[in-house]
């Protein structure tokens, strides 16, 4: 694939601008400002890799806005293109999907778009522009939207809905009676809809399972993890709202509740019948206890334990979740414990009391 | 689905009595108290939603024994049949197990109950009454019991016996030489008896796979949640008895030895060559050290860590455990940890005493 | 299987040596030396079931070296034959994978090598020896090298090359652009090369995914376990060096670069951008930052929680690391926190001061 920097300044006026150089440069590939590449194009949002990448093979370089000025002084003898941007990430990001969007991703297999190896039930319906890979399963009513692409050994179950241009990546599987929005992307071996881990126990301690009917909705643009699993609703659907990111390995338990364009890290773990506002991050490993609400516009830093409910905006960490300086000083204070017993001893001892606090 | 409560009486009478209304009343769905639904059937241990239950469109409510006297003088004029059970929750799971079970959920696709695309080696034995999806595959010599569901793209190794009624969902991997109890339940990606993580280190410190013999054993009635795994054993089997319900996410390493009717939620990981008793409770989150035992009547609140064994029944929590009560004071004295270290300062310097605990 | 303990000496001479008895004995099958075997070998560093082996129906017993002399008298006048290493379980990994590999674990489905299930692309090289289980799928340019086993439903993106004899085992996913070194081991469920989790965020707060076009590279011998997911770089593949060891549902972010021979234990997160040397031992429930450097040499403890680099060898334990003794000494003082909090209330009363500590 190639393009030129005028066609991505045409593509995203608004968020990248020419500054100086040839916007007919012909570019080839998008690079790591670490590994800059021959006709690559490169997006900077620090001066740190700046004087190396102006002597590099790249085509183009987008750097932030503030970094024009300097930038331009520098560039003035380079054969490289200069593009602005207030957002370079961002910029980065709508770039690299348009125009080097990765073909193997979504290629049809040997170019077959319904590979007949493909299970596809006589009541299900697949939209004549879908793709369906190997080995694919679509149960019983289901329903594959315009352009979505369902991904080899990948399972639909029985009459769920799987909205226009969703990816179901290889191994995904979504359980019966779920709705899955449109442009979602659901990795390779996540589980949605699966019944939830609900037991009753009678008097000889034997547990017995609740069925779980009400199946799994996600809104427009989620993205689920591999091998993450969102658990299916007792009566009631969990509902995962739309633009919200799940990394790999995470859990949603029953009856869950999220809205809008929320980020969960990697070994997020939710209990079930959990509540979340909108655009939230949690980071990694982070897990939350069952039964209770948390507010919209909360971040939530690595590791905490979010044992009870957080009903206002803010920015937290530890365990239970406190404000996040806060944390810091619980934390640093654990390390100086062995020091602090000492000190308590000395006392005691210049006291001559007697000392509690000896193990 | 549709049944009266005179057929729900009849079947669990020694559980669920009637109280009021008429036994005739159809009912033809189950629902949430929060949500509740035409002709639906709820099940409630409190009082909580009572009053609108009374006037929602229901067509049977089953309330705790201890609220009959209330829920009739309230019900007196409701057409909704009353119901009482001593266990409301176990009343629900298994009336909707019986009457409103969940006909996706064990159909054979496309009604074909031996799917022509499942590979099935020349040595199996299926029983005439399984079901087998799509694009499963039963290796040499595996058995499939009677009334066994083998879901699409399960993966069901050489020798390994599949128990009567027991349901492998799609995607499941069970390894070679596994007994799998009857009227188990291993949910989508699961993966029980993979060689367990065992390695002997040579003195260039290259790491040499030991390999495992020993299989699994699953009793009667267990559960495995999605992407659970339980390793294969050194040379004897890692066995986990009848009636354990295991989340999804969690880890059984190889060697492990597990009881009855033990409840271990998700994000349960236990190392290598653990000997767990019965009827245990270990909430989300928790780790368990390699070569320990945790006697028979634990419970574990969430995220507790267990480095060493457990000799008698009690309810712990905490890193190391203790008794549950104690692991709430020593967390609550983390947070204080900053106002802690105040106060010695503060007496330090009012003793003139040269202060080790500032950092 | 069967072999005699002559055969076992003469292929390990340098590791396993014989003591007494008479090396034509036949041997049948390797066990534990908890549950010794007719005609099996055992292997054991240590006395403990020493005198029971003696007397059990066991063929050949393998010693640690410093165990010969007394081993000697105690078998005098036994028919087992007695070996001698410097090392017993390297000589049972070594012998064990020699001798007495387990057939199923590699047995072509039916006996037919490459299965008329399988997808395998138009494009795909498959080696005349390799194995290609039902219903594998292998895409477009993929290159399966000599001897690789592809288990059933494994999944082999395009452009992905298998080294020659590695074991992708059934339900592996492996996706495109990705190149997996000689004799890997890949487990059930584990997914290597899937995008890493990257987003850019708009000013709707909005996010947008960053394309990963590096992929991942495995060198030899690397060991990824049950559901373990290894996330393709942004622009450069993410790498994990010859002879590293990962255990199941571990997950190594986007632009990871593992050295060799490194031990990661179940529940290892590791944020992306991280860099690890060679030879470093993560034991179970490690959680590691991003964009953070660990030394080569380094072993963790369980649960540590490595927020920051590591840049020499040692023993480190506790959140954040510090050397281990030193942690088991903070982790102490944590559970003698109450009993502080009393002794420093005892200080103030005793001092007229006011008491800031109490809650």
């Amino acid at each position: 694939m190639s393009t030129t920097a005028s066609a991505i300044v045409a593509a995203f006026a608004e968020l990248i601008q020419p500054v100086s150089g040839d916007l007919k440069t012909v570019i080839e590939q998008p690079c790591a400002q670490e590994a800059p590449k021959e006709r690559g194009i490169c997006f900077i949002g620090d001066a740190k890799h700046l004087t190396q990448l102006l002597q590099s093979p790249i085509a183009a370089l987008v750097v932030h806005t503030k970094m024009v000025a300097k930038v331009s002084e520098l560039a003035a003898n380079s054969k490289i293109v200069v593009l602005s941007s207030k957002n370079p990430k961002l910029a980065m990001a709508l770039v690299d999907q348009r125009f080097f969007a990765i073909a193997a991703k979504l290629a049809p297999f040997d170019g077959v778009r319904v590979h007949p190896t493909a299970a596809i039930a006589k009541t299900a319906k697949v939209a004549t522009d879908a793709v369906i890979s190997p080995h694919a399963v679509i149960s019983d009513g289901a329903v594959i939207g315009t352009g979505a692409y369902i991904g080899a050994h990948a399972f639909i179950g029985a009459g769920t809905v799987i909205g226009a241009g969703s990816i179901i990546h290889p191994g995904a599987f979504i359980g019966h009676n779920c709705k899955i929005g449109e442009r979602c992307e659901i990795k390779s071996g996540a589980a949605i809809g699966s019944e939830g881990f609900g037991f009753a126990t009678d008097e000889k301690n034997q547990h017995h399972h609740l069925p779980h009917y009400g199946g799994v909705i996600l809104g427009d643009r989620v993205h689920i993890g591999v091998g993450t699993t969102i658990d299916a609703g007792t009566f009631e659907p969990s509902v995962i709202g739309e633009g919200t990111k799940i990394d790999n390995q995470c859990h949603l338990g029953h009856n869950s509740k999220v809205g809008k364009n929320n980020i969960m890290v990697t070994g997020f773990i939710m209990a079930g019948s959990v509540t979340v506002g909108d655009n939230c991050v949690f980071g990694g490993g982070i897990m939350v206890n069952g039964h209770i609400t948390i507010a919209s516009n909360c971040q939530f830093a690595p590791l905490c334990m979010i044992v009870h409910g957080i009903d206002k905006p803010g920015v937290y960490g530890g365990y239970p979740p406190i404000p996040l300086r806060e944390s810091f000083k619980v934390q640093a204070s654990i390390q100086s414990l062995p020091r602090l017993r000492r000190s308590v001893s000395k006392i005691m001892k210049h006291l001559g009391l007697k000392d509690d606090a000896e193990a």
